[in-house]
Parts: structure tokens; C-alpha cells; sequence
């Protein structure tokens, strides 16, 4: 019932589907990257910047997903095809939710802003940019099916566990210490928090990668999704 | 290039989908009912009865992933099908991601049961209840294609966002007042937020049931998904 696809028209959809991916994950990159920077400069134009560009991040999940159902109505793809699609009708949606944890960083940030500083800020940076790599390692491995690139972001994801862990204690003892940054030292969860789920989503990203490349669904049997 | 459907066999899968995505949404909104429980009667093998039943609920969704991509790939369906395949496929993950947070509210419900009790349950449970039901709604506008109920869950999704900023609100102060309960608390604003964010995957379900039957996708139009 299905028709193998040799026409390079066919090749060209899929491959506009990958850029359209990569394109905006590397907005959703962007929006971390900025967030983390908005607090560290405390710069709240910058944060500003980040919640603004969430709409366009939005509208790309959107597009992606018309061109996913586009295809699959108009090609009938082949079962690898059709997974491969599937997959990214779920990956988009991974995508959009990195981009909201963005967006709501960079609104706890301007939050933050409005108070003073209280803590040197060296672990939450440092977690700002393990989380991003890690997710743009998960695309990598999705646009290059390396299935062994997918494993070690399901690895790396643990790291950011860890880091989550630490950091959640230390900011325990500073609100032990001093009621006062209570409010504050939350917010800081929080974002931690965001950080943390990031590594999730990338590690559902790569599992599905596993799952396309060696046809073995690996899902559920990480503890990834936390 | 598409076909109509006349024929009964198509119908049926649909049909099956259905039940199949009800099934895992029941077993799902029950774990959160009874994590809830198992806080409020203090009961740890009902904690544990919600996180071995995880698996079950992760199978289902791959199960129901399974079924679609396999609906897409031999029936070939025509546009309003595609969307709803896409749709089911987008679903089932939302499903999931609140199974997942039924099975961490146990785990922080274990860990608060080891700690003694320091607060009345009053507003967590109601919390729950009222998650659960814009949960259960969702699936209910779903299956019978309702966009004006999808309508009153993105608007009581709202609610549930008020009810954990006054929780939130409330666990400050108790913080506040006494530094010894930050960690316990803690554990109970996680627990508020993940409700939370069941409306938020709920709302994600109503928008796109208004986009199935309307036409018209809302998804990022609101401010469901924070």
C-alpha cells in the first residue's frame, strides 16, 4: 500500500522538516542561553527579549506540525518515514516546552531583578549551559540518527540531575540561614528546576532517536522523564 | 491520493484509540487520586502502588503510539483523520507527562511520610481534585469531539493557577515563620506545582481539541503551557 519514495521531492520535504527542527531549537537555545545571561548581567531588557521571542518559537511548532501531517497525506511514506515523522511531531513538542522553560526563566529573572542580589552566581550558569548542550546534542543526534550520541545524552542527563541536587541543597541552607531570601532562594529552585527538565526532554529526544535507529523502543526504561 | 472511508475496519481503529487513550488517562488520573490519598491517610504502600503503576501507564502510550503510526501507514486517511491521528499521537504524551506526575507526587509523598506532619491538609486535596476533573474533562471534550467544553477546561486551568500561587503564598509563610519546615514545605510546593501543571497539559489537550473541531488552532494563543 505503501510507495517507495525515490523522487528527490520527497527528500527535499524531510529535509526541510530537519531545518525547520534545527532552526528552532537553536531559537529555543538561544532563549536559555539569554534567560541565564539576562540574570547573570541582570540586564531585564534582555529577559524582556526572551519572553518575546516564545510567540515565534510557538509559531514554528506550528508550522512543523503542518508540514509533519502535510506530508504524511500527501507522500504515504514507508514505515521508516512514518516513524521518522511520528517522531518529530513529538519532538517539536519537546522543543516548544524547552522554549516555554526559557520564557519562564527569563520572567523569574525579571522578577528577580527587581530585588538585590543575594548569592554568587556560579552553579546556576554553569547548569544553564549543561542543559543546553545536552539538548542540542539530543537534535544532533536526532538530524544525524547517531544512535550513540542519543546514549550519551541519556547519560549526561543524570549529570544535570545531580547538579539539580546539590544546588537545591545549597539554596536550602542559605533560606535555613537567613529567612529572609526564602522568596528569592525559591525562585532560584525554580530555575534550577527548568534546567533540570531540560535534560528530560533532550533525553526523550534522544530515546526516540534510540528507538528510530536501532527500531528499539528504549522509552520508559531510563528514568529520563522526571 | 487520499481515500474515503466507508468501511467498518476504519471506524473500529478509531474506535480503539479511543478506548485505549481513556484507558491510560483513567489509570493515569487515578495515580494522581491516589498519591493524593496516600498523603492525606498517611498510607505508603499506596504511594508505592502509584509508582509501580507507572509502567503500565508508559506501556499504554507506546502502545497507542504503535496503533496510530501503524493507522497512518495502512489506512491512508484523509485530512480530518490525519489531524486526528496527529492529535492522539500528540495527546498520549501530554497523558503521560501527568502520569509521570502521579508517580513523582508518591515519591515525594513516601519521602513526607518518613517526616512528621506539620501542616493541615486542606488545600492540597482540593488542589488534586480540581486537576484531576480538568484532566479528566479534557479527554471527555476529546473523544467527543466538544470544543465548548475544551473552552471551560483552558478557562479552569486558570483557577488551578490561582489556587497554587495562594498555596505557594500560604507555604511561604509557614517557611518564614519557622526555618525547620523549609524542607518539608518544599516537598509540598513541588507537589502543588505539578498539579499545577496537570491543568497546564490538560489546557494543551482542550486547545487542541478546539483546533480538531474548529479548525482553528488557539494552542499559543492562551497562556496555558507555563
Amino acid at each position: 500500500m505503501s510507495r517507495r519514495h525515490t523522487s528527490g521531492h520527497y527528500d527535499n520535504l524531510l529535509r526541510e522538516l530537519k531545518d525547520r527542527l534545527l532552526a528552532m531549537s537553536g531559537l529555543t537555545e538561544q532563549s536559555l542561553r539569554d534567560a541565564t545571561r539576562a540574570l547573570v548581567e541582570r540586564s531585564p531588557s534582555l529577559a524582556r527579549e526572551v519572553i518575546d521571542r516564545d510567540d515565534q518559537i510557538d509559531r514554528l511548532e506550528l508550522e512543523i506540525d503542518d508540514l509533519c501531517l502535510r506530508t504524511l497525506a500527501l507522500e504515504q511514506p514507508v514505515a521508516s518515514d512514518l516513524r521518522f515523522l511520528g517522531a518529530v511531531l513529538k519532538i517539536v513538542r519537546d522543543v516548544e516546552r524547552i522554549g516555554d522553560i526559557g520564557a519562564n526563566t527569563a520572567k523569574r529573572v525579571s522578577e528577580l531583578l527587581e530585588e538585590p542580589e543575594f548569592k554568587p552566581l556560579v552553579d546556576l550558569p554553569i547548569m544553564s549551559r549543561t542543559a543546553q548542550q545536552i539538548f542540542r546534542t539530543s537534535l544532533d543526534a536526532f538530524v544525524n540518527a547517531d544512535a550513540d550520541l542519543a546514549q550519551q545524552v541519556i547519560r549526561d542527563d543524570r549529570m544535570l540531575d545531580d547538579m539539580y541536587e546539590q544546588l537545591l541543597r545549597e539554596l536550602l541552607t542559605y533560606m535555613m540561614e537567613d529567612p529572609r531570601t526564602i522568596s528569592r532562594s525559591l525562585k532560584f529552585v525554580f530555575i534550577a528546576k527548568g534546567f533540570e527538565r531540560v535534560g528530560d526532554h533532550a533525553a526523550n529526544i534522544a530515546e526516540m532517536v534510540v528507538f528510530l535507529v536501532r527500531g528499539q523502543d528504549i522509552r520508559h526504561g531510563t528514568s529520563a522523564d522526571r
